[in-house]
């Protein structure tokens, strides 16, 4: 199979670098083929403007983020390492975001590539609208049949990101980037691999470490995904896309849009 | 007082432009000094990296995110843009953090501005750990006594971002920036101002919108804060950073980390 690897971190020497060698190898071993996208040697342009078209609108309207994106995208006027990433995630079958988590998300330069290389008309403004459906979107959408995973480290420890820790949990704080930035143009996207307490890495912890990641990337197209709910599979009225209120009745927050205990997330 | 608008949208026509020259209008207007950072305009450079320090930590260690951040703060070798943001916020009794939500975040321009002027030393790394503390964050810092606001647009409905809406709520969508970046160097946080359906602004709901926006910032230095418990006021374990067992003992998620119901939250 295909595997995109996007990677976040600037020191090549890094854990995070280490990890990512590994990954590549193992996957390779594996019979898969890799291409990895890596954003600070690339000096991937991270703030999304006007430069990002080779032509702009007609007429004199000012810079519109959504309509330029989706008017360079659908008349081939993207800037070119838009258009190469596009081309990438058109090739792969799995795609794995590795970062460190910064500030509680992913580094700026990372952020920076999912608005740019998620055109409007690529990754959203997909599908139509009607009393049933709401565009192709979470669960549907170009990118559906892939499978997608966060790898992530952290300095701080387990105990501070899990359910009464201080950060609050994990599996909240990386919702926005499953569901709403893998599951929302079509990704299944399964359980993430998270490393904390990054800044402590003896060889022991790292010989253990790889060695859990091994088995997740092993068990990259055959693990469960976590079961989100499709947008226009019946769950969500529409148009307030709200949960149906026999569904999960008593539930609210992040944990409503998931269809049963997720393994691991 | 001093007010600091952190701004993050590319195009001053937009509503987002509008509101900010409203903004500034009615904050000069009650009295205050105002100054924007305005990171499109200052084509400020996003991704953290070696380039952020004048020179690096003395021998041949590889970059490091923390380390580098740390020597360059304490050295006076930062990067003049990142010391002249840090002045700003020196300077502000007040930041508002105004932008569009880009996929569920701030837009990555915005984010290289927190990762870059958040240096190890003056928003993070600051204090002692002990029994007792683990260093001066939620709730204290080098920013305590400032407060900060979100002033936010979305095209979705406010239903979307409802307690069963398929995006979130928006109050755990912006949690890990109210808590995460904002309360953990030291800022008091007022509930955010979020505009919902920003694609579909008519002049009578901009009239309302502004309306609604003057009166917050009316309100910017008497409204009751977010009430997010203090890492080091009793209500944690350390180090585990869990919270007491005693406190609150049926939640978990976000909502743990608030002393009660917030208004608007």
């Amino acid at each position: 199979m295909n595997v995109l690897i996007v990677y976040a971190h600037p020191e090549p020497t890094s854990l995070n670098g280490s990890l990512r060698a590994f990954a590549v190898q193992r996957l390779q071993d594996a019979g898969h083929r890799v291409q990895v996208s890596d954003l600070y040697a690339m000096q991937w342009k991270a703030p999304l403007d006007a430069g990002d078209a080779l032509a702009r609108r007609p007429g004199d309207a000012p810079f519109h983020p959504s309509l330029d994106s989706q008017f360079a995208f659908a008349n081939g006027l993207q800037s070119p390492d838009i258009a190469a990433e596009q081309e990438k995630l058109r090739w792969a079958d799995a795609v794995i975001l590795q970062f460190p988590l910064w500030w509680f998300s992913m580094p700026a330069i990372l952020k920076g590539w999912v608005e740019r290389v998620y055109a409007c008309g690529f990754a959203y403004g997909v599908g139509e609208h009607s009393d049933a459906r709401w565009g192709d979107r979470y669960g549907e959408g170009n990118l559906a049949g892939k499978r997608a995973m966060l790898v992530v480290t952290t300095g701080g420890w387990a105990s501070h990101y899990s359910a009464r820790g201080i950060n609050g949990p994990m599996a909240d704080i990386l919702f926005p980037i499953h569901h709403g930035i893998l599951y929302y143009p079509g990704f299944d996207v399964v359980p993430p691999f998270v490393v904390f307490r990054a800044g402590k890495m003896g060889a022991a912890r790292f010989a253990a470490t790889t060695e859990a990641l091994g088995q997740r990337l092993d068990d990259l197209f055959t693990a469960a995904p976590l079961p989100f709910r499709p947008q226009n599979g019946g769950a969500y009225e529409i148009p307030a896309l709200t949960l149906r209120a026999d569904i999960a009745p008593e539930q609210t927050g992040y944990a409503a849009h998931l269809a049963s205990a997720a393994p691991g997330a």
